[in-house]
């Protein structure tokens, strides 16, 4: 039975970063969160890709007990085309072909509206509306977004904020919508918005979770050599919302492992090009860094 | 007993911020070091002042217990007027008075030789040097420094860096000295240095420790607002080497809790301009804030 909804992109990436390239990999938000989500319940994805997509990618999703009832169908398959310099904190974008997610209509199938986990993962706000309209109200949902639609499309963002009950974002993200210099400053305002939660990833500083009663500082693995980070993000809250769906609750403490277990993702992520360490992991191997993450913290 | 031994500078500062100035305050890494360890054992302070040095500031640190037979007399005591902008993550220095410092040629009193953990906090490192050569070698040496030294002085500064147990930087500090961008491969990386303990201060995001066999991440404390970050980096140091005297270990999980100690203490450091928050911490005030400390990390 479908655990966890997430609603995202599924792209065609071409990666470049400093040590290597690789082109057409199974790339987007909702495909890195899927395959995180999917480590720890099924999944059932909100999506659309084209007639180009390739069976094996399709069928890698489904090896993952993704369920794609809700996998749209339109012409061609959104491809995006990246590259990372120096310290790979930031991509630079070379190609982005919108493609089939301009014509994106959502229709939530009837077997996820009463979906209770719901990961909105990167992509226009309002699709991300659309969806949260479509379903019986989710006993938890999760919104992440980027800086293009804080930049251009605030004020959809801001109507999606205010229905949601955790945001997540990155440093960078947290001090643009919030014009707040301070990241503690920064997750207070964002819980002013609507949100019971505010998450805010730093990167190799770890993340922070905020709510208007509390405050966890997670840290980060220490990774020397990131290869690529692309969809480090993007299973970071796959992981969460697999991680809260597979427990069923929504305490504290839950969402404090849940961020450990997004981290533990995320962290893998990074190791190869694209999903395919995200993808293959076995469940020790979560297992094991989660309790690195312990000894990490421990004083 | 003296049971910790700081070397350093006593300054007179004057500090401009964006909501408050004040001019002709004691400070300097000295200072700031001593009062944060005093809270924890008595101190011996390894520096110089002028004739001019305020007759109420040397009550101030013999009031804490700190002893000032290690303090020498120059002509006029080291002067610094900075300023901080913006964020005020770092100060702008808008003169520097080094005086009766030019002149400082440390005599280590026989008290203080027998002294097992010794700090040596901002300073030349020649004068760092020149202390560690006339202890008898202490259980536990700490280093600290600034960027000047590792841009003027470098050589002088790996000199000092080869002959200690832990070194305190910033992440400025650690990419600089390094060259390496990720601070893991830059915590790393100083560990080839000599030291068997390295620790990346990094403000808002915590602090990070590393030896050959392990990893620790300590949080930041939530701060919205900082007052003054003057001496928060001293603070830390001399309420770490405090703890760690006070306790008389130097097992990981003490440089750990020593670690949080020293966060708790540069945390109240930022809160008041100066030295008036640390001067005036109570026991209790400290031991709330690192069980608030515990509650940030716990999942």
């Amino acid at each position: 039975m479908i655990k966890a909804i997430i609603c995202g992109t599924i792209a065609i990436d071409s990666i470049e970063t400093p040590n290597k390239a690789k082109k057409n990999l199974l790339g987007g938000s909702a495909s890195y969160a899927s395959l995180a989500a999917s480590h720890f319940v099924p999944v059932g994805i909100l999506s659309i890709v084209g007639k180009d997509f390739p069976l094996q990618y399709r069928r890698k999703l489904v090896a993952h007990k993704i369920d794609l009832e809700g996998l749209h169908l339109g012409e061609k398959t959104f491809c995006w085309h990246g590259k990372y310099t120096g310290n790979m904190s930031q991509a630079v974008t070379l190609k982005t072909e919108l493609n089939a997610l301009e014509e994106f209509e959502p229709i939530v199938p009837k077997s996820y509206r009463r979906g209770e986990y719901l990961f909105l993962a990167n992509v226009d706000p309002v699709i991300q509306l659309k969806v949260i309209r479509q379903m019986i109200r989710p006993k938890f949902i999760v919104l992440d977004t980027m800086n293009y639609w804080i930049e251009n499309h605030l004020k959809n963002l801001l109507k999606v904020i205010k229905e949601v009950d955790l945001m997540v974002l990155n440093d960078a993200e947290a001090k643009s919508i919030t014009k707040c210099e301070s990241l503690v400053a920064a997750g207070r305002k964002i819980l002013s918005l609507g949100p019971d939660w505010a998450i805010i990833k730093k990167g190799e500083h770890g993340a922070l979770l905020f709510s208007k009663k509390s405050h966890f500082s997670a840290p980060a693995y220490p990774i020397e050599v990131c290869l690529d980070p692309t969809g480090a993000g993007d299973s970071f809250g796959g992981g969460l919302i697999g991680y809260l769906a597979k427990i069923g609750s929504t305490r504290e403490i839950d969402i404090r492992r849940g961020i450990i277990y997004g981290s533990v993702i995320a962290s893998y992520c990074t190791e190869k090009m694209g999903i395919e360490k995200v993808e293959n992991l076995s469940f020790k191997q979560i297992k094991e860094r989660y309790e690195h993450f312990k000894k990490i913290r421990e004083f």
